[in-house]
């Protein structure tokens, strides 16, 4: 039987949208407020969805434990209570949109997983609003 | 890469379920309730999900202030305190179900995203009843 | 010990802001979109706090299950999916906002427990907006 | 137009993990606190989803007090305040880990629906933690 | 300058609700389907409030990570993952209701907080039942 | 009759916890993960809550429109989408804990309600973690 599970986690961070190729009048205008760098910030909710078969002998479709750790261990640690811009590799390039962190949180779990098989990363900046990514290229 | 975004937004309108060539009671038996000529209302609950490639140059699926604009004309302003049966332009000959009026959400925004595409409507009616839509024909 | 608790139910309803003693202008610039005569709706969320002492042989502040009927048969049967201008008694006369409704719920449930207390009533129209009654003349 | 229609339902009940051929050392280091034999419980939530076409006559993809009565006879009345190990036929052999107890709800409500077709179950141990069944075998 | 911090936690936990002074009847009228001793059981919630003046140096009412460390050590330690009846002292005597485990949980916090004053207890057993205590006898 | 209305608001900041007199170690030990002089956020949730009697011709303890502007110009305005303790007068000073930024809300809100009067103000930083400030000296 082929299950999918989720477990969902919340990290604290600032952030601001800056495209050093626009114009200071272009970067207003397409980030808004975003666009202030002394940052502003969000807490985070992150949902982890995996697919796999139920084994016959646990029940389990992936080791709970061994899924929190990954978490904890790729994303968690490296994003909670950071300046995402300043602090993590993949913003240094890159704007840390909600879309480019979800890409980002993908390529940091994928292949940790020992059993099952990553199939979503889901993460809300904020109760209404948030992005989906299966790992399409 | 493909991401999905999911922004949502509320309105709080009224309707009631009634069929005219339905007998008196099996509009009673069929709709319950629900079949009370006054109305009742509900606090709506609308994710709209599009689906598109991130922007390089802003990291962004869809401009979030534009999704915005546009939910807030063809949907919100359009059903936000009203009467959906008597207010409604499709609830005239249709009976504003939960799920006809996702249809009709999905209809009203279909076309107009200039970037990414519709992907869902979903639509709470409770917090513990929702449809979701597609565009499946 | 004197413990309080709290029981929440749900009931959707209809109603519409209009004051006849005001102008058709003063009645839109006070009640905004919530005059219009066709009426609105909402999940209203109410929440009924009993105070009381906790009976040694059973553990409780209240019967639950009285507690539930209560609120079923003087809120609930009486307000759900009903227009609440037209359809409940308190509110031929008066506007029904979220005070007054909450006043009016106070007054049916207030005398009607046997054992604690009513000690107050709280009622959400939406998620970001609410108010409280605690019997204060 | 085919639309998924979601109705949510919620159960408190007991569990334990446990293999009786695993040795008591490897129960302990797989299940950690879920072994301990006493039992421990969770508030259950339950989200089935129905696919179907949209009846024309009714507005509606399944009649939902048809839909909260199947959920309410096949789940709810044998799982609610129960010792899921003790009390529910399917746990006397398998463990009820929330992706078992998902497989066996879907093979409860399968072949109960008349019009719609069961989609998904989904089913939350805790508010982070949750399992999707679509009856892939 | 006064003000109340609260911090919210969760633990599972197994109970069920009996008198043996009752009938077994009685026990069956009083406690419904709580009285089956198998036990059933809940994700409680639970909001510890503390008051007290602002350290001017450090912004703080109490030492967050102490408030955590003691709701986890009196708290969590002893009761989740387990049968309250069975397995927490304070339930072998007395009936483990909402309202008597909040005024447990007062007695075991009271007086472990070195700068604050313990406020309020509040627990839920779900999400729309829940009792509070303020240490009132 | 005294009612007391509440009203809910979200802003997104940034913050850090440093006291220039205290050592680089004693920062550490007493704000942690919080010291990191780049700064982290929050989705801060604001509940403002009124006190008043309900006006017999409006049926309002005070006018929700001007709530919410009063709301809007005096903390969102100044606070959504900015690094607290370099952008918002108060805390240049003072450290933007919970329970500060709490107290210089009600200072903000005060004197501003022309029917009403303030009663509390409550901050979320995290959905478990808020105080509650009632400007009690």
């Amino acid at each position: 039987m082929t299950v999918y599970l989720t477990r969902k986690c919340e990290f604290s961070a600032s952030h601001h949208y800056f495209n050093p190729a626009f114009s200071e009048e272009e970067n207003r205008r397409t980030f808004g407020k975003c666009a202030n760098l002394n940052g502003h910030g969000h807490n985070y909710t992150l949902e982890v969805t995996v697919k796999g078969e139920v084994d016959a002998t646990t029940g389990f479709v992936v080791d709970l434990k061994e899924l929190k750790e990954i978490m904890n261990r790729e994303v968690v640690d490296a994003m909670d209570h950071r300046y995402l811009n300043h602090e993590v590799a993949e913003f240094k390039e890159q704007i840390p949109t909600t879309e480019n962190i979800a890409i980002a949180i993908w390529k940091r779990l994928e292949g940790k997983l020992r059993v099952a098989r990553l199939h979503r990363v889901r993460l809300f900046e904020m109760h209404d609003l948030w992005v989906d990514f299966y790992g399409e290229a």
